[in-house]
């Protein structure tokens, strides 16, 4: 069985959760069985491993041939180094890879503008990957993708999507791709002839779609509404675009 | 000036974020500046309202004739008895109204299975009342509506969304209504022939669909997958359905 937690190392973890310690030290977390079990599954480097002793004897094997270092602790520990009120048998650490846009964009590239909410980034990685879209655009003041309620609210798809932070004006004016403007007074989406290649650029709740964004906007599309609501959260807007992208281009 | 708010009744509405409390004495609390004023316009009947100067000298206008106490605080008064970290300008206390659900079901109606995040039930309100869906159902061990976060996520929509929690199963035997499961391994949606008037039942994201309630489903329906996410958060399914629906239907 692995050793026990050092204290010294427990207070390097935990303090993972801030921005600034993660870039700093290019290291981030990941909490809960589930999530976890993606990373080791995944191209992630895995620096170290906390866990429950019955996760260690049930998952063990998965972590074969892993160059990390992998601690036992009890439940109470790990709820002692955990960013949520409950722990869930299992946090690891692992290194921050070095990130940079892709030279050509293809498919459908969602482009966020100012998310600033975990929870509906997280929710948007979870729906690209559901819709097969692994790379994002986000603005540089969206919220950091290493954020521990983005990595849980994603459930695992944090594995398979990436994100690029870019000035999104400055990337878009020479990315060579028809670009689009999700916003409530567009041409109806359910008519739209999407381009198989095409990037939507999704805008912040409370400021919408910054101007020097818009002005690179050669069209809005919308979603019909039919309504009290002025608006729709940044996350289901997502969902239903990706949807009708794939609907629209199933045969192309 | 309407008076200061009395530290009796600060305490008496701090509890209101307890469950229990809501039930007993019929009444919940509402924050925030935008939600605050959707209930003023709402058929909701106000009890209190509490806010900073600032706001009642700008709002106070739309609280002319209606039957509520009003209290001044300072914005650090606000946060002392808000249920979330930060307070924003105004919090009003309402009676929670009877709820009967309806004799006659129509159009699409999403039938929620224990949903027990917050969040995702906020955000499937505001998205019911984009679409124009003024009624939801729910099982009796869903997220309660009167949570504070539920509110805050419907961004106001609580006002002209209602939901009726029944015991599912025993509503929908004779609802007299096609009842349809969304379902991961079901039917693609977007060839689905929606009938006008429908049942859409949505799982909890860790059970599924109980299988007493699955047993009354006539059809399953899915949202076509194309990456590795093993799931869709139930509010962005959701929104995918109520777009599929009204597409579907626009024309019948």
């Amino acid at each position: 069985m692995p050793p026990p937690l050092p204290k010294a190392q427990a207070a390097q973890i935990r303090t993972l959760g801030q921005k600034k310690q993660r870039e700093e030290r290019g290291l981030f977390t990941v909490e809960g069985r589930k999530s976890v079990l993606e990373l080791a599954r995944s191209g992630f480097a895995l620096q170290t491993l906390v866990c429950t002793e019955p996760f260690w004897t049930e998952n063990g094997r998965f972590f074969d041939g892993k160059k990390c270092e992998v601690f036992i602790c009890s439940q109470k520990d790990l709820e002692s180094i955990s960013q949520f009120n409950s722990a869930d048998a299992a946090l690891a650490v692992s290194a921050i890879p070095p990130q940079s846009p892709p030279r050509q964009l293809s498919g459908l590239t969602l482009a966020l503008d100012r998310i600033s909410d975990p929870g509906n980034l997280g929710t948007i990685l979870r729906t690209a990957d559901w819709f097969g879209l692994n790379h994002l655009l986000a603005s540089e003041n969206t919220v950091d993708f290493y954020n521990p309620k983005v990595l849980q609210a994603s459930m695992g798809s944090f594995c398979r999507v990436a994100v690029s932070y870019v000035n999104l004006a400055d990337y878009l004016k020479s990315a060579g791709q028809p670009v689009m403007a999700a916003h409530r007074d567009g041409a109806p989406v359910h008519a739209f002839a999407f381009p198989k290649d095409c990037v939507l650029v999704l805008g912040s709740e409370s400021h919408g779609i910054s101007p020097a964004l818009m002005e690179l906007c050669q069209k809005s599309v919308g979603i019909p509404s039919f309504g009290g609501a002025e608006s729709l959260n940044v996350a289901a807007t997502a969902a239903i675009f990706c949807d009708n992208y794939r609907r629209a281009t199933a045969s192309k």
